[in-house]
C-alpha cells in the first residue's frame, strides 16, 4: 500500500487539497491518502518532510497559490527552493502545484485553473509511483497542466 | 508541556515578540514560551536553530520587520530561505512573521498590521501544535494574517 | 560498463532524451543508458538524484525547455540550483541542457537548437567520464553548444 | 575564555577589522580575538567555518564593503546566504556587517559609516555572547548600526 | 607537499587555466598542481568538490568567463552560490575567478583583464595557504583583482 501526502495552504483561495484527493480516488486504488495544511506556501517544504518522515508518504503533492505582487513571487521562490531541497534530502519527489493569482483573467477562471491544475498534477503524481512508462511515453509533448499543452515544437 | 519559541530583533520598529506572546498566552495552557532576541532579521534562522536545539521548543514564531528598500528585501529573501533551511534540518515548523515597513501607508497602520499579523501567525503556530485539524478546516479559504482575509475564489 | 543517465519531462517540446540516447549511442560503447521522465524541470534534481541512487549512473544529462515567461526563468533558476546541490550530494557530475524557449527566432530554429544543444553536451558528458583529457585539451576556447562557437578572445 | 573570530577582506577599502577589535576590546574582558583575512566577501562564508572549526571561535564578526554596482550586490547577496549557510552548519552567530560603497555620499561619509557601523555590530556580538538580556530589553525599538537609530513606530 | 586545483571551462575564451599555472609557478615551490577542465561554470562547483576529495587539493581556484545577457549573470549566481556550498562542506578555500564578458570595452582588454584577474587571484590562493598573514597585512586597503586597485577611502 503506497500512501500520497496532500500538502496545501489555508492562504490559497481554492480548495486544491479537495480537488487532488479527488483525483486521485478517480485514478486507481493501492494507496492511501495522509492530507496536512499549513498556513501559507513557505510552510510547504516543512509539512512535506513530516508528511515523509512521520508518515511514510512515498509522493506528496505540494498545493499553493501565490499571490500576484512582487513579494509573493519571492515567497514562491523561496517555497520552491525548499521544495526541491526537500526532495534531495529525502530522496522522494514532490509535485509542486503553484497557480499564480495573476495567471488568470477573472475569479471565476482563476478557480478552474486551480482545479485543472491540480487534477492534472496529481495524476502526475499517480504516475510517477505507479506507471513511470506512461510519462516516458510523453517526453518532449509539450505537456502543460491547467491551460491547454504546447505540444511538439513543428520542425 | 510544549515549549513555544518567539525569535525577534532589536531592528523592528514594534514590540512583535510580546505581542506574540501576549496571544499565546490568550490562547490556552500546556506550554511554556522561550524568548530571544537578535540584531536582525538575518540573525534568525541560527536563534531559531539555537530555541529548537538548546532550548528543546516545538515550534518557533520568528519576528521581523525589514525596511522598505531593495537592499532590506534582499535580506528579507536571504532570511526566509535560512528560516526554511533550519526547519528541513530540524524538522519543525518557524511561522515566518515579515511586516515590510513599505506595507502600510502610515506608522501608525504599521503598528496595527504588526500587531495584527503577530497575534494571528501566533494562533497559527498554536494551532499547528495543538489543533492541526482546525487548519485543516480553514484549508483554501484565502486566510490573510494582518489585513482581511482573501477569501474563496468565487466561482 | 559505466552507465549514463538521461533525465527528461513531458513539458519540453521537443525529444530531447531520444536526442541525447542517440548521440551517446553513436560515440562508443562501455556504457548504458538509463532514462527517466518527470513532468518539469523542478522535477529534475530529485530525478537525478534517483538515477544515481538507485540505478547507479555514472553521470546524467538533465534536459529542459524553460517556457519564455519571467515565471519560466524563475523555475530555472531553482531547477539549476537544485541541480548543483544535487551534483555536490552525490560527487558526480549532471550537465544540464536547457534550452529557453525565446533563444529561437521560430519554431524549426528552436527544434534544430533544442537537438544540436543536446548532443554537443551528451558529448561532453561522454567525454567527462571517458576522455576528461579532450575536454583539458579545449580549455578556453569559447565553445558553445548550439549557436556557433564563440571561439578564443583575440588578442 | 571566549574566543571572537573577525573575518575581514583586502577588497574593504576601509579596516573594518582593526575598527572591530579596537571597540571589542572597549567593551570588556573574558575573551581572545582571532583574526582572518581573506581577499573578497564571497570568502568570507568559508573563513568563519574555519574560524569556528579550527579556531573554536564562540562567534564571528564577518566585515565586508560590497561596491555599488549590480554584480556586487549579487556577490553580497550569495556572500550572505553561505553566511547563514554557515551559522546553520556550526550552530554558532555569525554578525554580518556589510558596508555598501552606495550607502554614502562622500568618501568620508563612509570611512565613518564603516567604522560607525562596525563598531555597533562588534558591541552586538559582545551582548550575544555575554549579555543576551540586553538585546531582549532593546526587542522591537527600531536599532540601526551606522546611520541613527529608526526608533519605535509612533502609535 | 601541498596541492593547488585549477578549476576551468571550455566556454570561457580565454586560457585562464594556463594563465593561473603560469603564475603559481612563479610564485614558489612546495605544492604541485591539478587541472580540471568541464563544460562550463556550472560545472565547476562539482569539479572543486571531486578536485578536494579524489586528488586531495588543500586549495582550488575556480576559473570562468559567463557571457553578457541576463542569463549568464543568473549561470554566474548559480555557479557562485554552488561553489560557497561546495567550500562549506568540503571546509578549504576556492578561490572564484569571473570575468564577465561585458566587463571590458574590446577583445584585446577582455583577455588583458582575464589574464590579470587570474593572475592576481592565483596569487590570493598562494597566499592563503603558504603566507595568510600577508593578505592580513592588506586587511582593508581596498585591493582589486584586475582593474586597478580601489585603494582606501580618503578620510
Amino acid at each position: 500500500m503506497k500512501v500520497i501526502g496532500i500538502a496545501d495552504t489555508t492562504f490559497a483561495r481554492f480548495d486544491m487539497g479537495g480537488a487532488a484527493a479527488s483525483e486521485l480516488k478517480s485514478l486507481g486504488t493501492g494507496f492511501r491518502i495522509v492530507r496536512y495544511t499549513v498556513p501559507g506556501i513557505k510552510d510547504l517544504p516543512l509539512a512535506c518532510k513530516k508528511l515523509f518522515e512521520e508518515q511514510s508518504c512515498d509522493i506528496v503533492v505540494a498545493l499553493g497559490m501565490p499571490g500576484g505582487k512582487a513579494i509573493d513571487r519571492q515567497c514562491a521562490h523561496e517555497a520552491s527552493t525548499g521544495l526541491i531541497n526537500c526532495q534531495l534530502m529525502v530522496g522522494k519527489h514532490i509535485i509542486e502545484v503553484f497557480v499564480h493569482e495573476d495567471e488568470a483573467k477573472d475569479e471565476k477562471t482563476l478557480a478552474w485553473l486551480a482545479d485543472r491544475r491540480t487534477r492534472e498534477h496529481a495524476r502526475n503524481a499517480f504516475l510517477l509511483i505507479f506507471k513511470p512508462e506512461e510519462l516516458g511515453r510523453n517526453a518532449g509533448k509539450g505537456l502543460r497542466q491547467g491551460y491547454e499543452d504546447a505540444g511538439r515544437v513543428r520542425e
